[in-house]
């Protein structure tokens, strides 16, 4: 309700921002006149939002005689975010301005198992280069967005049991960040951030899309109604440990037998490859062996995407999404992982559900996380009650 | 973004709206200082909503000495919305205050199969007494929310190929009310109507919750981020066909096999007992059964609760809802199914996901569609677009 309204004490400032965030440029008696205010308090607000750097004077490219009337604007590159993906053995950063775009990247190996401390260090230190690069100082970042390698509690910011990183359980990341910069700092787990990005990628506005991470484990992304779902706990999505029939008898490393991660992950694919004599580990010998023309890992691949199709034919019952997305490392094996999904869920699913259905490789890519990073960033920081926020603290008193 | 600010040539009633929809009566020189808006816009607003009969001047119950100033408030009488459930063989209507409180319930059987124009014809007729007997007229009702027994196309209020529904498909509800009724018609599924109403009677607000139905069929509605979710094509929730791995080999109406509604249904289970040689067809039969203490029934049911846990299990995989309330006829079967459900989603299900999850049957029972049919109807009428309609409508010219 106070971002509907400019609360006691507000700046009114958001609300203004919203309407020039599609990048038009207006005068004060447009604005005046779209929103109903006061010149004066029009006046008010538009120097607040560009104390923070938020918008600005523009050109007026048409003359229509006599002096023009100065108009104001998003000003997209006068400030930017910071985009940090953290994955099990690197982190990579993005400088991205307030429309996403992402202006510079830097990344580096670093293994999250060293812990908060030693990873968020290295951090800093690759998001200060990359600032140094660009010519820009930490004052014009105005969030943060990071992504993590395991299950987060979004409120706080803080890992929750995460199964890979030793040392950041319960881990204050946003209270770390705060002793080293300014800016706020949301934090969100990996397959959530690539979801974020995937989605700002696609070329029309989706409300009800899912994105699907298939690598060392499996897990999905949900974004319905336009919003990410994130659940109760944070863990909307976790979808590794759904039951899939072909799994009686299959234990998983959760204790569960049958859990989709136990026979679709990279690893559980190069499992079974192994059980027929044939060397891989990883996700990335699966890939390879596709590529090479290996039928047994060709075989392998598509029963892991029947699999995969049965537990997002329930997905689509659950959520009716327009467009699936999948991702992460086993889907560089392409068509023939898909096909095995397309196969089970154009069987299983509602033919009302499917009809008008999109299921697809990322296009993304590994720049997924990152995108979505900033995304995240910048969908805190430009909300009505963000601009407010940053409104508000720009106000020297007296 | 029209809805965060009045756009060009709104009221900005909506706006003010939401404050006072707290219920709480306010002075105009709080509103002013709320909202930052000048005195003057502040009055205009208080009598665009005063003459549509949402706000009007209340008594001051503290005199601090002096005139009193005059405080304004909701009026949540004064203004009703329309309730109407359409089951397969009956039609029950409520009128509903703005607060969503029932102040008045009637209904009658009538056979959906007779088609629209005959059940919708019913459906007038009742609400014309209901409005008598209340002693309102129909410039009263602000809005009209109608759940359907089968799929809804619900931007635009059209059934889409309901089953049980012969004639409705593709039917326009609200254009056909328009002839005789001037509010505006909201039109969803069943399904989606009842989980409204049992969210609406839960004592804390939830933001992530499902509503299943298990009856003839097996539905579910999904509350995910505090909004009901539909999905793409409205049909988000339809599990009744997801695939159970003890359901192989069962064939289900649809045409696939092992579908959630063939083994867990009312009629699935009074099949099962039939093979066992006892006479049961709907669920109402089993139910009886059980409450009878027939301990072959009471086996069954605790089945299809295990089968529908299977389900249960997945949904809160990827949604992670914090609370689950099991409505429909089956649901009189009591612990017998949440016994079952529990003994699998506890099981199958993440631990951080169930660790604070509870799995309720419907205390709303069936008031549900009723109570969530007011609930569509209300959070159409009083969001700040709506309300914004209400008050431009009003304004006569000049």
């Amino acid at each position: 309700m106070t971002a509907l309204v400019a609360g006691a004490g507000g700046t009114g400032a958001g609300e203004i921002f919203q309407l020039l965030r599609d990048g038009r440029p207006r005068t004060r008696a447009e604005l005046a006149q779209l929103t109903g205010l006061a010149r004066s308090t029009i006046g008010a607000r538009i120097d607040a939002l560009a104390d923070v750097g938020l918008v600005g004077a523009v050109a007026d490219g048409v003359s229509t005689g006599g002096r023009p009337p100065r108009r104001v604007a998003l000003l997209p590159e006068a400030r930017l975010v910071l985009a940090v993906d953290v994955g099990a053995s690197h982190v990579r950063l993005a400088l991205t301005d307030l429309l996403g775009r992402v202006l510079r990247t830097r990344g580096e190996a670093v293994d999250v198992a060293t812990g908060p401390q030693h990873v968020l260090g290295r951090v800093l230190d690759v998001a200060t280069a990359l600032l140094e690069d660009a010519g820009r100082s930490p004052r014009h970042v105005l969030a943060v967005g990071v992504g993590l390698p395991g299950p987060v509690h979004f409120e706080t910011g803080r890992p929750s049991r995460p199964p890979i990183m030793p040392g950041w359980d319960g881990f204050d990341v946003p209270g770390w960040f705060r002793e080293h910069l300014a800016a706020p700092v949301l934090v969100d787990n990996d397959v959530n951030i690539m979801a974020l990005g995937e989605h700002s990628t696609l070329e029309e506005p989706v409300e009800h899309f899912l994105f699907v991470k298939v690598a060392t484990g499996v897990g999905a992304g949900i974004i319905s109604g336009g919003l990410l779902q994130r659940g109760a706990q944070g863990i909307a999505g976790d979808i590794g440990h759904v039951r899939v029939t072909r799994g009686e008898g299959v234990l998983c490393q959760c204790g569960n037998e049958g859990c989709l991660e136990a026979l679709a992950s990279g690893p559980a694919v190069a499992a079974a490859l192994r059980r027929q004599g044939i060397d891989a580990r990883t996700a990335g010998d699966v890939v390879a062996l596709v590529d090479a023309g290996d039928l047994a890992a060709v075989q392998a691949v598509r029963q892991a995407g029947r699999d995969l199709g049965e537990v997002l034919a329930a997905s689509i019952s659950f959520l009716n999404p327009s467009v699936i997305a999948i991702g992460g490392r086993m889907a560089a094996a392409g068509e023939h992982l898909l096909a095995g999904v397309r196969e089970v869920v154009y069987q299983r699913a509602v033919p009302l559900a499917t009809q008008h259905l999109q299921i697809v490789t990322s296009r993304a890519t590994d720049r997924a996380a990152l995108l979505g990073a900033g995304m995240l960033a910048i969908q805190h920081v430009l909300s009505p009650a963000g601009v407010e926020a940053l409104a508000a603290g720009a106000r020297t008193p007296g």
